[in-house]
């Protein structure tokens, strides 16, 4: 039983241009199933400096970030961890009594997630994107030794500096073959590109992992192809709630379990009530 | 039934060098009660100015400011309400769209609770205080037309400040009759003098109004002395109540109806769950 708000109770909140209800759904409802003195609330701001001096001054515990401001609160904070400093993107900040410390709990979740999977860094992989999460996604790649891969963008400067900063190929167009197929671009989000496929289906017949970062709707066109191919699959809706709860974890110091993380993504995503 | 907590969610919060927990009890009951999307948390800070600026950068709707904030915080606000002009003391800021202006709710709910009981301002009064509840007081009697009263405070320097401000005689002790006795100092307060009557009976026995300021105990020996002497009472848990009803109009527009606020008072005292 979660106490009444009050003076004792921490603020965890997130700061986007557009933001979203997930978060807020995510952390409140952990926060209710475990009993913990808690509350979290999504913001929107045209003032990153004087929110993140509100952060430091009002005492908030932890704050999500999201677009546009992953790399602009670079310099407003104290410290990065290695998560962080390996894509120089912050989506999360822990408080630490006025410290401030930077964090990428997407790089971490993706990093996770193919390890979970036991994905062979010696496969080929194309990933396709190259804005943020892209880049999270090259990073965990390198880090787990992956040597091999192709960055697809039909952004030539940013897929080409992309590919350069983390030692992979860059190409326009999928046109080869690859074992791993990652996409990080909006192909098949709600709302987007929602019927669009990321990869031809002879290359996703052709894979043997197919990793999606598309988080809405939970099964993509590219996922479901995968799916029904029996590939091996990593969906974006994992990567969305194991970020989330990283970012749980690192904010109250409590891991939850499996059940409860179900249950609260579930809630989050508005499957139940 | 109120929404959970997500994007559309408005924060209200307090500001305080000790923080309560009665207005995140209080406001954050009648949300529930009324079903609005509003949540209240109370937080204490040690930079004022970076306090007030997260209030503008997140668009906090409404903030409760307490001591040592009162004063400090008045440069930090585009304008102030008349009741905060009154007394030169904000303990209420309001948010419109980065618009913030002070108010000031004690003085208002004094006031108000004046004219509830019909005290008439021909009779003579001691006020004994010279805080920021003195001064609130003070302004709200000059307000309402009373002339004939005495500032009662041994610290000399701010109790003959207060007098001169208001117009009023200052004494260093309760020494004559008066008709309307009011405490605004913390005798009688739980952790404090609590055993002490803010008045000597016998001043008690032939008054005809008394009015406490002190909310904690709802019964202190002055107001108990008061009630058994069968006088006309104005109790600080009442003056408690409204100055938080104020604020909670302030900021959603919203007035709750007198069934709704006996409850989330009694809920903020701690008397029902």
């Amino acid at each position: 039983m979660k106490p009444p708000i009050g003076r004792d109770t921490r603020l965890c909140m997130s700061l986007a241009a557009r933001p979203g209800n997930f978060g807020s759904r995510f952390h409140n409802r952990l926060y209710e199933r475990l009993g913990l003195d808690y509350v979290y609330k999504a913001f929107t701001t045209d003032d990153l400096g004087g929110a993140v001096r509100g952060i430091r001054a009002l005492g908030i515990r932890g704050c999500a970030v999201s677009m546009p401001f992953k790399e602009a609160v670079i310099p407003l904070l104290d410290a990065l961890a290695g998560s962080a400093a390996a894509i120089n993107s912050v989506n999360t900040i822990v408080n630490d009594g006025g410290r401030l410390t930077g964090y990428n709990t997407d790089y971490s979740a993706v990093r996770d997630l193919l390890d979970q999977a036991a994905v062979d860094p010696a496969l080929p992989f194309a990933l396709r994107g190259s804005g943020g999460m892209a880049k999270a996604v090259a990073a965990a790649l390198r880090d787990r030794g992956h040597r091999a891969g192709t960055i697809v963008a039909r952004n030539a400067d940013a897929g080409a500096a992309l590919a350069d900063e983390y030692g992979f190929a860059w190409q326009a167009e999928v046109t080869d073959d690859a074992a791993l197929l990652i996409n990080a671009t909006p192909i098949g989000m709600t709302g987007g590109d929602q019927d669009a496929l990321a990869f031809p289906m002879s290359l996703i017949e052709r894979c043997a992992v197919a990793f999606e970062v598309v988080a809405l709707p939970p099964e993509t066109p590219f996922l479901r192809a995968a799916r029904a191919a029996r590939k091996v699959t990593v969906a974006g809706a994992d990567v969305a709630v194991l970020q989330a709860l990283e970012q749980f974890v690192l904010y109250t110091g409590v891991r939850p379990g499996a059940d409860d993380v179900a249950h609260a993504a579930a809630f989050a995503r508005g499957e139940i009530d």
